[in-house]
């Protein structure tokens, strides 16, 4: 009934869409299967791309030519740049989206593509041969051949919903639970645990009073997350911002003795940083008020997503507490927030490829490896299917470094630390933040990916085109030079202090007060050269003549840092015939078996000792 | 949490959605609880609206001021009139429609509704008190108060799919089945039964060659379905038709052994006019093909409907079948077929109003009636919509009689014959077809709807504006004569017999060689002014011309059979007072509490003479 494929992805997420049309750009003959082929790409929780460290890694799945960039662009209906007041490594893109019809685009574009097929289905067990997967067996008990599987289950392995004291099997409100694959998993040897997540009301837009609100429109020249062409949003939907308030929390915590968060009756730990609105007045007893955040679910729906009041308490609690809210006093709900309990598997299990050590070619992506969020997901998808193609095809596998991407942060804590929690991605979880900026992810990424087949000619001529123009602007502009008669007067008006000495463009451009814009007035003769430019390279020329110093300094320490990646480890490398390392040292390296020293150094547990033995080691 | 509505209707598929905008629209308050808020309004089965009687109800439907009209106009991807070359009572009006594009619109149009709230729930259980509707119980534990409920359930409840020797559980592929509301109607005395439909594989379209199909495209000049001003197709898809063959069928029969159909395990009977394919070739053992009819499920998805191929044999039998089918040879499934079994209610528990007999205020409508069909689930989800409003409105019920409409039929059939199987409408159900046309639906019905508020004031004008220049076209073509020397080589050339006095148009035009534009030619001076009428008009004028004497010969055994309808009894009669009624008469008169004459000669079991014997006593 089916051809033998290369890669089977399980699951039609965003991890799932992701390997699956990674997998199969670079050539592998690729099976989805998916519980219901209506309901591919939903945004389960919000309906919002992007955001502060996360805008960062959609542009990076971006730059190495995957989807979620392009289909977000396509289906927007807002987009904000965060943190513009602040430097440009904290500059984060945003934008809410459309659900239906980011679900119906991203359905579309995996169909255009020719080498993936669909089957609609539940995936029950992996079938293996010789500790290596050869193919997975489904609910209707067929067996489909591969040589690799990449498993995206999100929350539905045995996946459970909480709302207030009742709780019932499903893998999203509305939907079946999936079962069988943890259980099989464990069988295997494989280490599970279980997770947490929740998701608030969704409510009728039409009994909300916006007047009692705070606006926030999208920006008023709104960018995008693409690196290739997609139209610019000419119009847009705005958000609203209410609180909660004390009246709010009062009644909240009258459904506290219902509550199966501290009942105990939910085991999983739930995302820190995105938490129910009972923790968060359970957590911070002293804050009377909380931010909601009131998202439109799309251009037309009267559907509304009430950010910031995910909550598992009982619904009637829910909706009396909702009430309180101002703009929300004739709220009407759709359905009520709820808690899901699911299996995720902790990372540690895997490779930096994202292939278990225990399975060859079985890949994990998204929520099955203790991860929150969609871009964190769509990532680890993409990573994981063209790491399938790039293995089964015996090519060299794609590891991002730290300092080469946000992405490389995420997978290379994933698998070295591991995680107790939801695991969900911040600046601060970059020690290279500097580099791994929003605008350059293509000039980092898409030549490593286009070399690998995935990023396509027109993203690398995009990239060098910007390459060649940025350098251009960095060299005209420290060529280009000014005399203080000619511009001390301006530079006055512009409140910066007067040049003493002939000058040039780039050192002015250094200062904090001036902008390209004031460069323009300072140099008329350039004015229309620079307008001839790119945005993209001049915002690009910009940050780095404005932040040289601290891009320099990281990346020293990138490069001082990367001899220790440079040092590799053999895969089967005997760390018991070194002796001098520290028994616990040894243990966790042999758990997780890292491919450099940088890896090895970074896993909790491995003391700088056992980091010098090992050095001495791979030396000889 | 929730106001007390005045209906709520349970369900979001044809029926559910008609019965909650046509509620709301007449200004009830309306809640509709569906079980996934992503799956309202869709086409479980084919992507196709309309058809032989099914296009007749749908223009009903919109006649009435319902919704599936416009929709379909809106979402439509081809236009056919089927049967145009035989009389205008069999042309029917038939689409096939974008997938995705439909469901949308249906959710949009229903938000669009100020009446209709909406909540993602599974109904339970109803509430009732002293035998009358006092609202639901969902899943949630929540009570939610209505004056009247409206049960749209199709196949979820117990709904359990087959494949092969495999069952699950499921409302439809993918989804969870709906329990305890047969359970507790049983309780309450409702009889029950268990129903099956199919549904065949859908598969890949770029897996297929059209060039060994037959294509078949849609109209040249494509029509739609609404009287209203909707906009008409300005490019279509094609459809392709392909056959089995006796290698096909070979291949299908080795699975006969693990059929549910064959084996007993499936105890509901299907629908008798579109059986499974395995049905066919077991009932028809003589023809060596089958037409398949090859549907694409939207503008540009991939996904094909494979009309004809209804089948719930095991899935690698199904697939190795298809494989046989001129332009399958290289088929890829997404799913496979398969057979589902659900309850229904016989629908003789219900009045004409769909209103249950046992429990007051209590409506059922679609599938659970026992029917199969989109257009025959909208109707009854209208009807039922409008007669819960008037209801509790206490206003007098809107009942359409046989002569009517098409509508009038099915529920007229349902409640006094019942059904035994998926009853599905046909022309040859309705005893005045000549009457019950596609293209007088808005005649018959919309003044009659704009009475009760539902059809609003725009269908109304353009009703009367339709039957304005129609009476006025009739009028002008038999006022107007030709004279034999005037007309007769033109006669000739159109090859039809020569006048020999002075003749109308009209009568020119009775003639089957002779249309509209051949008037024109004969009579010139007419031309322009033909052509300043609309295509309705012209339409239903010739029609009325053409087929005047059937007409008038239907009408007068509607006049006759009226008299039986206007002789109503009593919703109390004592059949037990009236000793003259044969035991089973009185026995089925009990049951169906018939509201007039004509109702309870049309029960089976009700003998003439018990007629004659109701209206000597109704006399008196």
């Amino acid at each position: 009934m089916f051809p033998e494929y290369d890669v089977i992805v399980v699951g039609a997420g965003h991890a799932g869409c992701e390997a699956a049309a990674a997998a199969a750009n670079m050539g592998s003959k690729v099976l989805l299967i998916t519980m219901n082929m209506q309901t591919i790409a939903q945004m389960s929780c919000n309906p919002a791309m992007g955001g502060v460290a996360k805008g960062q890694i959609v542009r990076e799945i971006d730059a190495l030519g995957g989807q979620s960039g392009l289909i977000s662009d396509r289906t927007m209906i807002q987009f904000r740049m965060l943190n513009r007041s602040k430097g440009p490594a904290m500059w984060s893109p945003r934008c809410q989206s459309d659900r239906m019809l980011f679900a119906l685009d991203w359905r579309q574009t995996l169909e255009d593509i020719t080498l993936v097929d669909f089957w609609q289905d539940t995936v029950k067990e992996i079938l293996i041969k010789d500790g290596k997967i050869r193919g997975v067996k489904t609910s209707l008990g067929i067996e489909i051949s591969s040589k690799a599987v990449v498993l995206t289950n999100g929350t539905f392995l045995n996946g459970l919903i909480h709302i207030g004291e009742k709780n019932f099997g499903g893998g999203r409100t509305g939907e079946k639970a999936a079962t069988g694959i943890t259980e099989q998993l464990v069988t295997l040897g494989f280490e599970t645990g279980r997770m947490k997540t929740g998701t608030p009301p969704r409510v009728d837009g039409r009994s909300l009073d916006y007047s009692r609100m705070e606006e926030q429109p999208g920006d008023e020249n709104p960018g995008k997350f693409s690196y290739k062409e997609t139209p610019r949003l000419t119009k847009q939907r705005s958000c609203w911002i209410t609180y909660t308030n004390t009246k709010v929390h009062e009644i909240l915590k009258t459904g506290f003795d219902k509550s199966p968060m501290f009942s105990g009756r939910i085991k999983g730990l739930g995302p820190r940083y995105c938490p129910s609105v009972e923790d968060k007045i359970n957590r911070f007893a002293d804050k009377d008020r909380h931010q909601i955040f009131v998202e439109p679910e799309g251009w037309t729906t009267v559907e509304v997503y009430v950010n910031g009041f995910s909550t598992s308490l009982p619904e009637d609690i829910q909706y009396k507490a909702m009430k309180e809210i101002p703009g929300f006093e004739n709220v009407r709900m759709f359905r009520p927030g709820y808690a899901i309990e699911y299996d995720y598997f902790p990372p540690t299990q895997l490779k930096l490829t994202l292939e278990t050590h225990l399975i060859e070619h079985l890949y994990f992506a998204g929520q099955i490896n203790g991860t929150t969020g969609y871009e964190e997901a769509a990532c680890q998808g993409l990573m994981a299917g063209v790491n399938a193609h790039l293995k089964i095809n015996e090519q060299n596998p794609l590891i991002l470094k730290r300092s080469e991407a946000y992405i490389g942060v995420l997978i290379d804590d994933l698998v070295n630390k591991g995680t107790e929690e939801p695991y969900r991605m911040f600046t601060s979880r970059a020690e290279y933040r500097t580099l791994l900026r929003q605008d350059n992810a293509d000039i980092r990424l898409t030549e490593k990916s286009a070399a690998l087949g995935l990023a396509d000619e027109e993203r690398l001529s995009l990239v060098k085109h910007k390459i060649d123009q940025t350098e251009k602007l960095v060299e005209e502009l420290s060529r280009e030079k000014v005399f203080p008669e000619e511009v001390n007067d301006l530079l006055a008006e512009f409140e910066t202090s007067p040049i003493r000495e002939k000058t040039s463009l780039l050192q002015l451009l250094k200062r904090p007060q001036l902008t390209m814009d004031h460069i323009k007035r300072i140099k008329p003769s350039m004015a229309s050269w620079l307008e001839s430019l790119s945005t993209d390279a001049l915002e690009q020329g910009e940050i780095h003549i404005k932040y040289d110093s601290y891009i320099e300094k990281e990346r020293l320490m990138v490069e001082k840092m990367n001899r220790m990646e440079d040092l590799m480890i053999v895969q089967n490398f005997n760390y018991d015939s070194v002796s001098a390392l520290s028994f616990e040292g040894r243990e966790k390296l042999k758990k997780t078996r890292p491919q450099t020293i940088g890896q090895a150094s970074r896993i909790s547990g491995v003391s700088p000792s056992d980091i010098s033995v090992l050095m001495i080691h791979i030396g000889r």
